[in-house]
């Protein structure tokens, strides 16, 4: 194919033959349309650029494209350039590649929790930031990074998490990642280097995170758990363990604040022991009623790593989370992270930078606060009426709640909310291995649907409960 | 530290303390200031928002403001809010934090290959993109995405690859990466799964990429490399070798295209062994002279693995990069890359989709081409000129040439463009180990300087020259 293809025409694969460059320019674009090279809708490039490129009269070109569009071949439409018509050959259709997702039939509506309201990204304010930010960047901006993240990034972050989430921040011991599961992955790596063998973890999370500690070969032991949060007393138990990971605002799913004796255990634990705490402040942003629960890591940032994303508070889309490190951990994690690679786009790590100091975040943090703390308060008004014997929990904070349903009919229910459309999961789903059978609840994420599906969801998911 | 803040103001950890709310919101606020939790410059909510966070009358919050502004500890400018003072306490130094990179003296100018012109990045051009892109975009696209990426990204990608490379694109085949060592990373992660021992890789290269492969657990032995590119015709004594990584169209560093024998014998032996070609893309965009180097994947698009990225045509701080797979690849890579962690920004792909379809990319690397042809003349013509006797090589394509140095004279030219403040790298640093000692050189990437900088640059390399 190489061989038989020139290259004139920069850009454009055509090769000139027959005897006159016009009419040899015109076979070679006709091949290309019917072949599938050119495919409907491609912008040709302009009779002048494509002249020089290949070192032919302009109206050489000019002229075999105005008899391809005669032929109907090409389409000349003024302001948007030549094109291949839309009725030229098309590509033909294949079969059998492999698709990463089958397609199914997708639920009308979603209580799935671990997503925010995504119709209410600020798309104005953010490339209002986007603006701003590439009109002020410098030069080395959009070269290879510091594999740390950006810098601007990093400075505002660090006032931003001490100011609203209590963090002892400095910009040099933070650490841009591209989701909590990349900073999870990377401590993986940096704790299996420091010959760490078990990271303690909750009797309820998420399998993915569990799985990727296991891929870095570490067992996964969970803390018993119950009202008060995980027992963090246990670890000095658990001799082989280096490291807890937890959700300590806002335990994922169940919803409790770590008890105020049950931080300050996991630290005594972390300084008697010389363990780390990884603390996972998913939604530290979302807090809804007045009890002081600010990040763990305030209390000995030496020995808790705190970890932060976009990912709730903004998108998930922008892949953008950070870590903020004990200042020992800081080469070691560089070291993991190790190749340019995994560093997140300069233009959004700017953007959100710009976004957070011009105080866009904080309004936007604001205005969702009160969304969501709206849908929380009809979900449970709703439920008291219409389901008034399910107890609800996990409502202070965040973005989903946990309804406790009665004995043995978790599966039951979540069958019923499936036949209503609705796609919502047990607590079942969330619960460690090693951790005894509980109640049986589903967990409610109220924060997902758009407005003009929620009043939807909530029926259907009332529709479905015993 | 959690216990005695509270979070009265949901974004701002101050205390209500002493008798007066008034009195009791400036102490919180003059000890948040006076600790460093809140950091000059920082900007406070409204009087409105605090007031409403904290319960209390707004013009309690107002007063408490205007008293703190009138003591020096806030600013209150028309436009800009309320701010901590510049002058007030700002945070302690913090000595000893570990620096990733230490600091060094920079030279001057660099010409290093690997990197384009930073300064041509087109700023506005993208900005529109971006804002018709994000303004286009669906809700769902700020979720978390398809492990491919972007649709919209990919099928913008398969008519652009085909129409200017060659390529055999679809869709469903094109896997986008966040860089060509993420895609690399995920090919070695494959590769051995499918229990390849060994990937066969040029005499000439990034000593990066071949660690890569080695973290990854194959061996890389080095094909011979002469004059026509790399003697494909050894593979097939190669016995463990189950792939090779190539750069085809433009040798890096050595610049020499690859010969169409050692093409067609490249392709013969994946055929007849089953292996598999990666071919490394990086500058495909960048030709001079009318070559015909189009994509050796369009040969088999079953057998080679096809990467290309926007780090050169466009900028690294974008880290988008993309792969055409083999069908019977693209389950592998997708399970390989696993996590949506190692998705790229959505809003940079939908961006970059935007940017390609509306021909501002065309745009761009047309007159980036324009550029860097000038410079690689300018070049030519001056060491003609002022270095008659250095031989230079590479040059038909791409954004680096070779300059062929007296025997043993490597280093010390390396050591004297360091003394005019030339950064420059030598051709060893990119030999294999398996690889005989071959010629003395400079590897020149002239499209690295800015505009303003081109000229000092090429003074400077003029004089270290022999």
């Amino acid at each position: 194919m190489t061989d038989s293809w020139a290259t004139f025409g920069t850009d454009l694969h055509v090769e000139l033959r027959g005897s006159g460059l016009r009419s040899g320019l015109m076979d070679a674009l006709r091949e290309a349309v019917r072949t599938g090279r050119l495919t409907p809708g491609t912008r040709l490039p302009s009779s002048r650029s494509l002249a020089v490129d290949l070192g032919i009269a302009r109206n050489t070109v000019a002229d075999a494209y105005a008899e391809l569009v005669a032929e109907g071949w090409l389409t000349a439409l003024q302001g948007s350039g030549t094109r291949v018509a839309r009725r030229a050959a098309p590509r033909k259709p294949q079969a059998g590649v492999v698709r990463a997702r089958p397609p199914h039939r997708r639920p009308t509506y979603s209580l799935h929790a671990g997503t925010p309201d995504l119709a209410s990204f600020p798309r104005a304010e953010w490339l209002k930031a986007a603006r701003r930010a590439l009109t002020a960047a410098p030069h080395e901006a959009f070269g290879y990074g510091d594999s740390r993240g950006r810098i601007e990034l990093r400075t505002v972050l660090a006032d931003y998490l001490a100011r609203a989430r209590g963090v002892y921040a400095d910009p040099e011991r933070i650490v841009i990642c591209s989701g909590f599961v990349h900073g999870l992955m990377l401590m993986g790596k940096v704790l299996r280097q420091r010959r760490v063998r078990e990271v303690a973890v909750e009797s309820y999370g998420l399998d993915v995170h569990w799985n990727l500690l296991t891929e870095a070969g570490l067992r996964t032991p969970a803390l018993p758990f119950d009202g008060l949060g995980s027992q963090t007393g246990e670890l000095a138990a658990l001799r082989a363990v280096g490291a807890v990971l937890m959700t300590p605002a806002h335990q994922f799913p169940m919803g409790v604040p770590l008890h105020p004796d049950r931080r300050a255990a996991a630290v005594d634990w972390a300084r008697g022991s010389g363990g780390l705490i990884l603390e996972d402040d998913y939604d530290g942003e979302f807090r809804y009623d007045r009890q002081p629960v600010g990040a763990l890591q305030g209390l000995d940032p030496e020995r808790v790593v705190y970890m932060g994303t976009a990912s709730k508070s903004l998108a998930p889309g922008l892949r953008l989370a950070w870590m903020v490190l004990p200042e020992e951990l800081v080469g070691e994690v560089i070291e993991a992270k190790g190749s340019v690679d995994w560093v997140s786009s300069a233009l959004d790590q700017l953007t959100l930078a710009e976004f957070i100091a011009s105080g866009a975040y904080d309004r936007h943090v604001r205005g969702m606060r009160l969304r969501y703390r709206r849908r929380r308060d009809q979900l449970v008004r709703v439920l008291a009426e219409r389901a008034p014997d399910i107890r609800v929990s996990g409502i202070a904070a965040g973005l989903h709640a946990v309804l406790e349903l009665p004995p043995g009919t978790e599966g039951s229910v979540i069958q019923a909310a499936a036949w209503q459309g609705l796609a919502v999961e047990g607590v079942s789903r969330f619960r460690h291995k090693d951790a005894p059978t509980g109640r049986d609840a589903l967990v409610v994420g109220y924060a997902t649907p758009a407005d003009s599906g929620w009043a939807g969801a909530l029926d259907a998911l009332c529709r479905a409960l015993p």
